[in-house]
C-alpha cells in the first residue's frame, strides 16, 4: 500500500482544471504502481503456499530437496540452486544438492567447514541470511566449489535452514535473473538480490528445512527398525556359526532377484524386512537341533521344520509388519505345492516369499557346512533354472538369472552382503 | 484487481470541473476497496504461509491437530472446528478432536459411516466440499452429534482431507463468526459460509492432511519397532517359560516409576526399548542355563552374568538405538559400585539403567520360580526402599515409592503390562 496518497482535501481548496486532470493521472499510475506490486506479492505467495504443500506432502528427503531446489529458483528468480546440510558427526557442511545441468556437476562431495571462510561456512556459523552481489569478488567464495565446474557464480543469496532454532544447513540461491519492480544490472552483470529476496526465501526456508528434518527422522527410525531385525537375526545365526551371515546374504540375493522384477518401493522394502527376519522363528529350536554339526536325522527335521510357523507366531502381532510376515511363513513352500508348512501351490504363494525361497536355496547351497563342501555357484544356478516350475516360481527365475549375470552373484564368498 | 476501471481516454474528451471531482472520488473509493480487498487477502494468505510452517514443523499428530483446529477458526473466522478421521480398519469416520471449551465436551468417540446419512459422511463418500448455512434444518445434521452437547450448530463449512488424491477424513469450521467484505446474517442467525471460505479452507486441508499422514507414517514405524523388540524379547522368554512376561512388566514398572521424574519424552522412550530389550542378550545363553529349573550353581552363575554385555553386542551396532543400549548393558549395576559389568558406582550408572535396576529387581522378586514362591509385593517394596543408597539410585528409589502408592504396582499378578 506503500506509495498512495491519500487526497481527501482536494476538493475543499479550488483548483484549475488541469491541475485536477494531472492529479487523476498521477493518481492512476499510483493505482497501476500499488496493484501491480500487491499482485506481484500475491503471486509469491500463492507460489509460497503451492511449494509448502509440495514440501509438506513426502516424508521422501530426495523428493524434498528437489522441491525446494526448484522453489527457490522460481521464488526468487535465479538461475541455479544448492543445499548444503550439517553433518553431525563431522561438524562440517556438506554439499547436499543442486539444480539443473551445472547443479548435477557439482554434485560431487563438497565439505566446508563452518566458519568464516566460505559463505556457506559463515551464514551456518552465524545463523543470519546474507546477500553477496559480486560474488567473484568476495575472498570467502570457495576456491573448493570454484574449481568444480565452468558455472560462474555471479552472486549469491544464501539463508540459514533452521530447525527449533538450530542451524541444519543453507539454502543458497545463484545468479539473480529477473526482478520486480526491475532494477539496473548490478556489479557481476546481472541483476542484484535485494533484502524482499531475501525475506522471501527465509519464508520458504523454514518450511524446507523442517520437511527435510522430519524426512530424516523417518528415514532414521526405518533405518533402526531395519538394523534392529538385523542384529536380533544375526545373534540367532550366531548360535549356528557354520550358517553365520546366511540370513544378511539371503537380504542381499533377494534384493539382487527383485531389482529385476516389476516391484514398487514398498514391496521392496518388504522382501528386504523378510528376508532378514525369515529364519527368525529359529529362536523357537532347540539348541541341540539347531548347533548340530551333522544334517539332521528323521526326529530333527519335523522339528527344524516348524521354524517358519514359529518366526510367523513370533512376528504376526506387529500390525506395521503385516504385509511382511507371509514372507516368512510361506519361505519354504514350492511352487509345485509339496513345500511346507501349508503346501501353497503357485501364484497362492505369496510373491515375497517365492523371492525369499529362491535366495535362501541358492545360498543354502554355495554355503559350506561342517559335514560338506558349498556348491559351485554356477552348478546351484542351473539347479535353481532347472527348478524353474517345480520347486520355484518361473518369473522369479527369470529375474533370478538376470541377476546372476549383472549383480555379481557368482561369487562364492561369506561376505557377499558386507 | 476487480472493480477498478481504467479511465485512460477520461483527458481526451472535454468534461466539466465538477464532473472532475467526481471522478476523483470515485477511483478514491475504488482505491480504497481494492487495496482492502488485496490486504484482506495478503493477511489471509499470511495466516495461511504461517500455519503451513506450524503444521509442517512436527510429526507429533496431537500438536498438528490441534494447530488445525486453531488455523480452521483464525482464517475462515469461526466459532470452532473439527476434525473427523477415517479408520482404516472399520471404514468409518471417528470424531478426532474438537477446539474449545465446547469441541472438549464432544471429544467422546463419536462414529459416523461413510454415507450420505450425516454431513461429515457426506463429505468423505463425495470427497467434495459442502457448505450447510442452515445446520439445523439439515436432516443429514447428525442426531448422534447433536445430543452429545448443548453446542447448537448452527451453520457448516466440510472439507474434505486429502491424500494423494485419497479421502483420509473431514475438516469443519462450525458457527461462521464475521466475515469480509460484511455482509447480512444468513438463516441461521450468523453470518453464512461463502464459496471464498470454502476455497480457503481447502487450501490449509491439504496441508493439514499431508502433516497428519506423516505423523501417523511416523508413529506406526515407531510402533513397528517397539513392537518388534517386544515380539522377540518374548520369544527369548518362551525358552523360559517361568519368566513368561517378564519383559513386559520390566516396561510396565519401569514407565510407572520414570512417570515419577523429571524425564523429557524422548528418554521416556528410551527407558521403554531399553526396559524391553533389557534381557535380549539372552539369546545367546545357553539353552541348559537358560531353562534351568533351579537356582544356578558356581559355573553357571558368571555365564548368566554376560547377558548384558550379550545383550549390548548385539545392538550397539544400531546407531538408531544409541542412546538406549547403555540401558541394557548397565541394569545390573548397583549404585554402591557392587554391581556387573563394570562396577560402576553412583552417577557413572547412565540413569536409564537406574530405572531398569528397580524396575527389574521388583518383578523378579515378585515373581514365581519353579524353586521358590514369588514374594509378597509388600515386603519386596520395603527390601528396594531398604537398598536405596546401597543397591538402587535414592532419586529413583523415591520414585518407585510414589509409583507403589499410585500406580497400582502392589498388585502380584502376572499381567500387570497386558
Amino acid at each position: 500500500m506503500t506509495g498512495v496518497k491519500k487526497k481527501k482535501n482536494a476538493p475543499k481548496k479550488p483548483r484549475s482544471k488541469s491541475e485536477v486532470l494531472s492529479d487523476i493521472s498521477e493518481i492512476e499510475q499510483q493505482i497501476s504502481h500499488v496493484t501491480q506490486e500487491l499482485q506481484a506479492k500475491v503471486n509469491q505467495f500463492e507460489l509460497l503456499i503451492e511449494f509448502s504443500k509440495i514440501l509438506g506432502s513426502t516424508l521422501d528427503s530426495k523428493v524434498i530437496k528437489e522441491n525446494a531446489l526448484e522453489a527457490t529458483c522460481q521464488l526468487v528468480g535465479c538461475e541455479t540452486a544448492s543445499i548444503f546440510l550439517v553433518d553431525k558427526a563431522s561438524g562440517e557442511l556438506y554439499w547436499e544438492t543442486a539444480l539443473g545441468e551445472e547443479g548435477k556437476k557439482l554434485q560431487k562431495i563438497i565439505r566446508l567447514p563452518i566458519d568464516n571462510q566460505s559463505i556457506a561456512g559463515y551464514v551456518a556459523m552465524t545463523g543470519e541470511s546474507s546477500i553477496v552481489n559480486d560474488t567473484q569478488k568476495d575472498i570467502r567464495h570457495s576456491k573448493k566449489t570454484k574449481g568444480e565446474s565452468k558455472f560462474q557464480t555471479k552472486n549469491m543469496l544464501s539463508v540459514p535452514l533452521k530447525v527449533k532454532g538450530k542451524v541444519v544447513g543453507v539454502l543458497q540461491a545463484l545468479n539473480k535473473l529477473q526482478c520486480y519492480p526491475e532494477r539496473p544490472l548490478g556489479k557481476a552483470g546481472c541483476p542484484d538480490f535485494y533484502v524482499e529476496d531475501l525475506k522471501l526465501l527465509e519464508s520458504l526456508s523454514f518450511q524446507v528445512a523442517s520437511a527435510i528434518e522430519n524426512a530424516l527422522l523417518y528415514e532414521q527410525l526405518k533405518i533402526g527398525l531395519y538394523d534392529t531385525c538385523e542384529a536380533l537375526a544375526e545373534s540367532i545365526e550366531k548360535k549356528d556359526h557354520f550358517t553365520g551371515g546366511h540370513s544378511k546374504r539371503v537380504v542381499h540375493y533377494s534384493m539382487c532377484v527383485a531389482k529385476y522384477m516389476d516391484l514398487s518401493e514398498e514391496e521392496l522394502e518388504r522382501v528386504r524386512i523378510a528376508a532378514i527376519l525369515h529364519d527368525i522363528g529359529k529362536i523357537g529350536i532347540e539348541d541341540k537341533i539347531l548347533k548340530k554339526a551333522a544334517p539332521l536325522d528323521q526326529y530333527e527335521w519335523p522339528i527344524m521344520k516348524t521354524h517358519p510357523q514359529l518366526g510367523y507366531e513370533i512376528m504376526k502381532r506387529v500390525g506395521f509388519l503385516s504385509d511382511v510376515t507371509p514372507g516368512m511363513l510361506y519361505h519354504h513352500e514350492r511352487w509345485d505345492g509339496k513345500g511346507y508348512p501349508k503346501g501353497l501351490k503357485g501364484e497362492e504363494i505369496p510373491m515375497i516369499a517365492r523371492v525369499i525361497a529362491v535366495a535362501d536355496t541358492y545360498d543354502a547351497m554355495i554355503s559350506s557346512r561342517p559335514y560338506r563342501e558349498g556348491l559351485d555357484p554356477q552348478f546351484s544356478y542351473d539347479e535353481i533354472v532347472k527348478n524353474s516350475g517345480k520347486q520355484f516360481c518361473p518369473q522369479v527365475v527369470k529375474a533370478f538369472m538376470q541377476a546372476f549375470v549383472h549383480e555379481k552373484m557368482n561369487q562364492k564368498t561369506k561376505k557377499a552382503a558386507s
